[in-house]
């Protein structure tokens, strides 16, 4: 058997312990499977004395990463620490720089750095490996970069963050409003102490960017994701989804237009028929469009240390299987940067929810406004009524295909009117 | 740029012609993509002169395959004729002895041969793509082989038949007869003229066991496969599974057991709360349980020029980028031979359906053969009244978890009461 695949691990959180348990748990295996041995020499941990409920016998423990970025009994760095900058970018810049392969759960760093680090990867011929950055266990950096290599994609689409999947879903299954479904999620550790990062759909565009450049062959581009989370997601919009035979999920889109290259994450109105609208709780999903291969989807768990280690290790293997290529698969000279699509241009239909004063000409101003704007109806609904003439009631709107700027100055007039209490709620109808 | 990768194809049928086209529509993007051009340079085909809707020029036409497998300009066959023996088997025998790489979209030669044709591509240090012979355009060889390598697959089920499925899609959707529907999807193009092969499960039995090859790493065993068909699900059973919450789908599962590998396709029952029941139409899904990864699911187009080819050509591009492994993921001498885990000892719940004279003392004798042979019951149902003595109405019945022999043999009992007046019909209920 060849020679063994030398590994430092930097970071022994819940990823790198997962990633530890795996490399020993399925070592017989993994060695049938490579050819050679994969065996963990070397981790890192701020905090060494920790106790921890995985086996580290036999592994050097470092309290610096930079450790195992020079160390010369390492062939491939698993950096698993996180964050964008600081001690992870410094660790996979030296580890690089000394030739080493590098395999990273990393998203914030890729989103932020990603082609810069393929460049210099690139130019020391070193693999890059970063299937555990997007959609946990889901293989799908492989199938954007192997799998359905053959493709142009068209577009693709995803539930990229557990967090947000969980409240929407569980929203909808209990009728409970957003704020008692957050409280709920962070006691059952589904949400973080401070949960903006998921549920104002960062986590998202994040993962989004790593995507569109694998499929479209550009940088990554960050800065052009247009982002919206999920905390203006009511009760009342999830129970009108319903009698529309919508699902409300928060999607990342991304697509190769004539403008450009179109990046979002929102909450979507996607059409209770489609499959991406039966992934619930914590699963994440992408749907990829590619013109030979029609609409393929992938479907996992999105996070945790089981998924997040077989996709790490997947990589591992790849570098065991000396099976290179550039990382967001043209070579970086190749990668074209181009313009950002904005999502003014976006062509489709709108969900629009009202809080209104019940009075004689409400829905006459409300329909003037969109008339104004070409804006026009799809449907209506209205249900209840006040108990008085201060009293709000809901009054939702679907319209047909439009441009977003135009339903952008519709809701702007629409919220000037004095009986529509509250600002509009606006929801993107996706239609796949 | 590197030396092209010659390609000769064999077959230049719907799934020849598409990855023709494939390959010269997508040139600039895979030799990016690549590193190198992917070229044909010659094809075969039994009749030279018909005409066909791919562009051919530059191609040179072979009426004999064997050309291809000896021809010095021919670096990989892409075998696509079809045929578990013949000329197929013949060609990529000869192929592999004369050093070439093989890709294949053929599922009945490997679920045959697959074993043995293993053994003479790792002899020939060639390279053995089938990624095309399961699942169409879903990448689900790559997944089992590389991108869920790290985990032990514990189960994997899934929609192996796009022509099966998209019958009972319709027949839930139109609530019309198994017969009818056929017929539709014969005159549709979905179906062929003898479709026995689709309908019968012979066909996802092939790709059920090739995939448990891929998965447990032992030797393709397509004569352990269990198979039963979909004939026999009445417009009947659909509408009762639509009151039971369950839909019908031609599932094939593979799972390793204490007792050795158990494969099987035959209709199912799974809750209309699990993703795969809504994977509708002529899509294909496979769902893989791995010990780290959980639960993933790959849903796509199974079959189709566009898809099959899209398959085809990620085989080449791994040949193209020189990323050779086993073909079933372990060298052939530590594929494992495991015994076949028979049917007999599934453990599971059944749904069963009689047709029975509305008479006294019917249910009494139904439930005392469940009794006898120990299956206690989870519910029953009976709509409608007969309209006579010899007049028959649907019983449903809904076991708990059994045994499938004691079931077997309840249905024997059941089946010799002379108020029942049909063949129990029974179908299996998956717990996914």
């Amino acid at each position: 058997m060849s020679q063994p695949l030398r590994v430092g691990v930097a970071g022994l959180g819940t990823v790198g312990g997962g990633v530890v348990r795996l490399l020993r748990e399925q070592a017989d295996l993994l060695a049938l499977r490579c050819g050679r041995p994969i065996v963990v020499v070397a981790a890192s941990a701020r905090d060494l004395k920790k106790k921890r409920d995985v086996d580290l016998s036999g592994i050097r423990l470092e309290s610096d990463p930079m450790a195992l970025a020079t160390a010369k009994d390492i062939d491939v760095v698993v950096e698993v620490m996180g964050g964008s900058d600081g001690p992870a970018r410094q660790l996979v810049e030296a580890a690089i720089a000394n030739g080493k392969s590098l395999v990273t759960a990393n998203k914030a760093l890729l989103a932020l750095h990603g082609a810069e680090i393929a460049r210099l990867a690139e130019a020391k011929g070193t693999l890059l490996g970063f299937e555990a950055s997007v959609a946990g266990g889901i293989p799908i950096i492989k199938a954007l970069r192997e799998g359905l290599v053959g493709n142009r994609v068209k577009r693709l689409y995803g539930i990229l963050n557990g967090t947000c999947n969980y409240i929407l879903t569980t929203m909808r299954e209990t009728k409970r409003d957003f704020g008692d479904v957050l409280a709920e999620a962070q006691k059952l550790g589904y949400a973080e102490a401070d949960p903006s990062f998921d549920i104002d759909g960062v986590d998202a565009a994040h993962k989004l960017s790593i995507l569109a450049a694998a499929a479209f062959g550009a940088p990554v581009n960050f800065a052009g994701v247009h982002v919206e989370g999920i905390r203006r997601v009511g009760a009342l919009d999830i129970a009108f989804a319903e009698e529309l035979e919508y699902r409300i999920k928060l999607l990342g889109v991304a697509r190769e237009t004539e403008n450009g290259i179109e990046q979002r994450v929102h909450p979507c109105m996607v059409s209770n028929k489609t499959p991406i609208a039966h992934v619930d709780g914590v699963f994440n999903a992408v749907v990829v469009e590619g013109d030979f291969v029609g609409t393929a989807m992938f479907q996992g768990r999105g996070a945790g240390a089981g998924p997040t280690a077989s996709a790490v290790v997947a990589d591992l293997v790849d570098v065991a299987r000396g099976h290179g290529l550039p990382p967001f698969v043209v070579p970086t000279a190749k990668l074209s940067a181009k313009p950002v699509a904005s999502i003014e241009k976006r062509r489709g239909a709108y969900y629009m929810r009202l809080m209104v004063l019940d009075r004689p000409g409400v829905i006459a101003d409300i329909t003037a406004a969109l008339r104004d704007e070409n804006v026009s109806l799809e449907s209506m609904l209205q249900h209840g009524r006040s108990h008085g003439p201060n009293d709000s009631v809901p009054v939702v709107l679907v319209t047909h295909e439009t441009e977003e700027l135009a339903m952008r100055r519709a809701v702007t007039r629409i919220a000037a009117l004095n009986t529509v209490i509250e600002p509009p709620n606006l929801i993107r109808i996706e239609d796949f």
